[in-house]
């Protein structure tokens, strides 16, 4: 069954002819603009949802911009500015401290938006972020082909470690993962050219994996042996971890006999599809791809 | 002393030291992209505080996009497209619909965005307006003169009627004023190469006029007997619709001698700075200027 945001993306889908939107099954739009390309997206965070109440303001921004970037990561695209949508909340200092943060290290200006006060109960902020693509054409989540191999750019599982951490409050573990995520950028902007498909894993490895092979009418073949995880992950918990998003690798399609421009792990392979959009180990998946906004509370 | 709000943009503008951010002090960035100039903007709207809890979900998506578009034609940008962040709630195939409408009204393209759910309590949704300058330079806030008119394209007061009446339950009242607001968009192109200053009315005649009086560094002197009201608006209400916004007319400058490209009022003249940026028949206004996110209950 569909679920309640698959209906309604469905209904928006309805609403995106244009083919900048390319469907939205894709990490951004991707529009001809004078005699450049721009590379536009939008993501939101939710109190409770995204973060944890009570986190560190300077972490959520931080986050948020990085979230972002990661989408243009996927396109190769070099950021221009980002526009900010924030609620007004009880550390706004904070905030403002962990945005110029990230601002500064990605090295992206901020451009505009907007400042809202009053919302009872959870807060939600929102960033957009506009991009230049530096390849032409602008790699999509469509155009994994049987015969390619299937790459990831570094390791899962340390953002899921992390969130638990910072939950539980666990002392002297590392929750930078999941507080301050890295967008591989650069990675995005030297594999640009040569992938056949690219996107970044946001909600999970196996989910996004899914999605693509889904957007290329494919099947996605991983080897959860070659799979690079998280040194301080318990082998128990590897498959929970490729179902578990917020590590922001970038993952990727090649051409048999090309290798990747940057640091990459080969995790499987792209055939004709067969029984599903993603198989590991040669089986479909059970139980939970990754995260999905349909929460049974709603 | 200076809201909450104030106090987090001026953090804001810290971080936003490139020119194409106007020093957050306009309704959009504008951004030299390609061989064309790129105008965006963002604006959210939160439950409680922008609409009515339980008011159709159709407007709320009408006047997202609207309020958006209006920014947009306060610098004269034609629309490109749109992206939306929306928060699911009790009626998506509504607000879906809604959203349709107004994209199909004002002929621009859904691009991409966001969808999220679990947020306990107020929604929140965003949207981005992307468009394309018209004009060089795009008009901004800042450039009212000393001998130029002021000029506004139409009626205050109806959307604070409607409001009334939505919220009240009267009916066979017109609240369409404030559910399905127009956004100015053929104004604002036919005007923006000869304005000297332009900006949309959000948050009331009064506060906006100052602070276009502020970024210029000059005096809105208004004459309240040329103000345009609503003709449903009681005379005894016409200093309190001034500082009522949400009617999203157009207000700009024009150098003295010259005049609009579409119908407008003029509705005062620009001085040398004088006492304050903004003169009402040539006093101080006393008492609330207009719409203001610093609200006391948080």
């Amino acid at each position: 069954m569909a679920s309640r945001e698959d209906r309604f993306v469905a209904l928006m889908r309805a609403l995106a002819p244009d083919s900048a939107a390319r469907g939205l099954l894709d990490d951004a739009a991707v529009i001809a603009f004078g005699s450049e390309t721009l590379v536009v997206t939008h993501d939101m965070m939710v109190e409770g949802v995204h973060w944890l109440p009570g986190q560190d303001e300077a972490d959520i921004a931080w986050k948020l911009v990085a979230t972002n970037l990661s989408d243009l990561a996927a396109k190769g695209a070099q950021p221009v500015g980002v526009l900010l949508g924030y609620a007004l909340g009880p550390d706004d200092a904070r905030f403002a401290r962990g945005l110029g943060e990230a601002l500064a290290a990605f090295d992206v200006p901020l451009l505009g938006g907007d400042t809202v006060a009053g919302a009872a109960g959870a807060r939600s902020h929102g960033l957009t972020a506009l991009g230049r693509a530096t390849t032409s054409p602008v790699p999509g989540r469509n155009g994994a082909r049987p015969g390619d191999t299937l790459w990831l750019t570094g390791a899962v599982g340390a953002a899921m470690l992390g969130f638990e951490a910072l939950r539980d409050g666990v002392p002297d573990r590392d929750t930078g993962a999941f507080r301050r995520p890295m967008p591989r950028l650069a990675e995005g902007i030297a594999l640009a050219p040569h992938v056949s498909a690219m996107m970044d894993v946001s909600d999970g490895l196996l989910i996004d994996a899914q999605r693509m092979g889904h957007a290329s009418g494919v099947t996605m073949a991983i080897a959860s042996a070659q799979v690079p995880f998280a040194e301080s992950l318990p082998p128990s918990r590897q498959r929970e971890a490729m179902a578990w998003g917020d590590d922001y690798e970038l993952l990727f399609t090649l051409p048999p006999g090309v290798m990747p421009a940057c640091f990459a792990h080969a995790i499987g392979c792209v055939t004709e599809y067969r029984d599903n959009n993603i198989l590991v180990d040669d089986a479909v998946p059970q139980g939970s791809l990754g995260y999905c906004h349909d929460l049974p509370n709603l």
